[in-house]
């Protein structure tokens, strides 16, 4: 194993540096002044280029050929397997092309935080139709290297072994359930008012709760910390994982989901296996294994009638200095506060019931303006069109609302909003199939006991990092690939049946 | 300028990595989970190998010297110098050495934590014995490289262009003035009692008022934080200087003093000059030129009857909630409790007349120890008999109070303690200076206003980086080099005069 060795010891190296982007990058994020952005852009752009370097280094490949000869066991052929992968994709593209991306999409997203703010499409229109010249340019060349469709090959790359034709199946089920059911769920609830909380929402009180409840899920605070940033994320390293929030103090019950939906991520990065987590085949599977880790912390557990009995009494000695009769701190209302759904223009801040529908509508778009069936220009109308079919609102002259609302086209991010509802998808089954499994599981949860709910996670999903493919992940935790109807069932359980 | 250039770029691209380094070294001491120590060290030691190959590359010495032979200006001959003088450190201790004493001194420091706490000197020598053989190993090493003394060698590391011909000079002049000067005023403020300061003392409160006090000397906080952490520091980058402090809730004295002392190494870095702070000569000039910046706030400014004037109303706002006749609260009191001196055993705790006594018993004991004059197991009694001889008190059988209170042999820093008390002289002559040369500087003081004082430290000392060596720096602020006077009459003036 002389030549596997060395390839380790070699994605070992890289794995520190990463550390240091990854601990810099979340200090950008949550600690950082705003004067010191500028030469904490350029380091962290010069750790890039030395990884990249790195991932590509010419003796990378002859020792690849080489470990291939040598006797391994399974997760030492799977992390070549993940190496060659890596090794692959950083070599496909030419540096010229990234570096113009790169370029590109910086000088895109700054524009966008302004053009946004001002609803201006014009502006923003010639600098998306560099991002997604040159992105359609870097896809051609990577579906010629992987021998698939262009939007398969950036698809990919979060979604490793996931196509299009895959998507398109599940997300067709879910077109044409979500309109009408979301319809039904509106009209049921528009009998059931929502009563307003009140109290001293102070950050300290909210971040207190929030350490409460990340403790009862399982967070690992010895590797790991919950600080503040303009837009919550979940950073750091497996063995030290950094997520964020922000308090409005007026209202605690977004952050504090998101707080669960991050301590949901967080848990992923801290069970990745300890052995391996600083290879390639340690890391977490994709993107919408991450979400699913995070939804089903957020949606499948957090919004349960049975967790909101855990969470109610806490919520009042946190907020009104004692537990509480007030109806409005009941776990009644509290269900109905966080299983509310309306039809709105922003994603972000969608339930889970029109969230996909928001998913769907992008991946559409994005997926014909790579093929070139879709012009930039056509973007707004195309926007508008889909809004008014799937929810029923029009965005018509509202970019700001409509689709400059992400930054993900401005940061050349092609082929990541399917991600989020696979997840939400994929949290459904895996949440299924844990409630069959786990013996007594929501009545765990009723008393913040997620200690087994964690531990089969640890087994099925986490400990696992990418040794095994999505699909085999899927069939080893629920028994059958990824399948719609899990989370079909899980809306219609919560919205219209357990009333 | 082709050569000059490529180099420039070369230790430009350090910068980059070095200023990864100084954050994740940050994180690590205010921000960092215990649980990820492990990975944090060795991503930060795989940093330093890759610097370390950086600045020994190969073609560096080429570009050295054909970058000699191109037109070059003043700023861009005296970085080739600090280039040169990089490059040769670096390169001239075999890297088998530099892995011993990382390794002895990793093994030792942490000992010392141990050992120190359970006052175990004879489990202590073995460990510390490696660390001095080694590091006379490398200091004589260094030595034949600059044709030095071993000790010379180590002192320059930290003093480049400092001796200890030099060091002797100005040590002898305090040796034989400080132990009387010391026991007249330990004579004349017996008769002066210290009145105990009460009030709320919370970690916020302290933490708002050290802030106001460092916006008031000039730090700027859009480059640069205030953290926490267990020993306080001064880290970052010049673009974003990171400082801490500790906080003691039942007194608020010690923690203030050691905020506006490290605001005093924070604005050196934040002054250093823009344009050349990305190459080895826009650095800061040495350790002792580092410390006589916090100094020259601490001692020099910080404790004057003027600077107390404009903190003892904050101070009584700050804790009090609001101004007070309370005499514990009195300028005067303020003053008797920032000017107190006394012989103790420990160096951190000592006030600035007692101070150089613990500097320069190190000083002479490490030279012996790195000459070989003193064995390592003839450390306690050597450090027994120069206390009792300069300080009067005896550490017999005392270790922990004794030769094991200071971190800085088990982690291999020979060389580094005299700079501690060259700094202290250096404040206060640049102090001397700036009170000539500046109108009205301590009715400025008096009102909080720094920003006078702070544009000639700017001028004379922070915009010059590496650029002149310490005696043109010293005649250039002051008209001549470093003089104990200065720091005599400042001792005399305070502390038998001003009364």
């Amino acid at each position: 194993m002389k030549q596997y060795n060395a390839l380790a010891e070699h994605f070992d190296k890289i794995a520190d540096f990463q550390h240091l982007g990854a601990i810099c990058g979340w200090d950008e994020a949550a600690m950082m002044p705003a004067g010191g952005g500028e030469s904490r852009a350029r380091a962290l752009a010069r750790l890039q280029v030395l990884i990249h370097d790195l991932v590509t280094d010419d003796q990378v490949p002859g020792l690849l050929l080489d470990a291939a000869g040598e006797s391994l066991n399974a997760w030492q052929q799977a992390n070549l397997r993940e190496i060659n992968r890596a090794v692959v994709s950083a070599s496909a593209v030419p540096s010229a092309i990234v570096e113009q991306l790169g370029l590109a999409t910086a000088r895109c997203e700054q524009a966008w935080r302004i053009h946004r703010a001002n609803n201006d499409w014009s502006a923003m229109q010639p600098l998306l139709q560099t991002v997604v010249d040159i992105s359609r340019e870097r896809a051609a060349i990577l579906a010629n290297e992987f021998g698939c469709s262009p939007y398969d090959a950036l698809l990919d790359e979060y979604e490793t072994g996931v196509t299009s034709a895959m998507v398109d199946r599940v997300f067709a089920d879910l077109k044409t359930f979500l309109p009408d059911f979301a319809q039904r769920v509106i009209n049921q609830q528009s009998a059931e008012p929502v009563l307003a909380l009140t109290g001293n929402f102070s950050v300290e009180k909210q971040k207190a709760l929030g350490m409460e409840v990340m403790t009862a899920l399982g967070f690992d605070f010895a590797h790991g910390r919950l600080d503040i940033s303009h837009h919550p994320f979940c950073g750091g390293v497996p063995d030290d994982v950094r997520i964020t929030t922000r308090y409005n103090t007026d209202n605690f019950v977004e952050s504090l989901m998101g707080v669960i939906h991050e301590t949901g991520h967080a848990m992923y990065e801290q069970g990745l296996p300890a052995e391996w987590r600083r290879q390639p085949v340690g890391q977490a599977l994709s993107s919408g294994t991450h979400e699913s880790q995070s939804l089903l912390m957020e949606m499948q557990a957090g919004r349960t009638r049975e967790f909101l009995q855990f969470l109610a009494p806490r919520a009042q000695r946190a907020f009104l200095g004692g537990e509480s009769n007030d109806p409005a701190w009941s776990v009644d209302n509290l269900h109905r506060v966080y299983t509310r759904v309306q039809r709105s223009y922003i994603r972000v801040d969608a339930d889970e019931v029109t969230y996909p529908l928001h998913v769907i509508l992008r991946y559409e778009l994005e997926k014909d303006l790579i093929s070139g069936d879709l012009k930039v220009k056509d973007i707004p109308e195309a926007w508008d069109a889909k809004m008014r079919e799937y929810l029923d609102i029009s965005t018509a002259g509202n970019f700001t609302d409509g689709c400059l609302q992400d930054v993900h086209w401005p940061a050349g991010l092609f082929g990541y909003f399917p991600t989020y509802t696979l997840g939400a998808m994929t949290a459904a089954q895996l949440f299924a199939a844990a409630t069959r499994e786990v013996d007594d599981l929501h009545g765990a949860i009723s008393r913040g006991d997620f200690s087994r709910l964690l531990a089969w996670l640890r087994e099925k999903v986490h400990s696992q990092g990418k040794f095994l493919s999505f699909d085999a992940l899927m069939i080893g935790a629920t028994g059958e690939t990824l399948d719609a109807k899990y989370f079909k069932q899980h809306l219609t359980q919560r919205y219209l049946q357990a009333k």
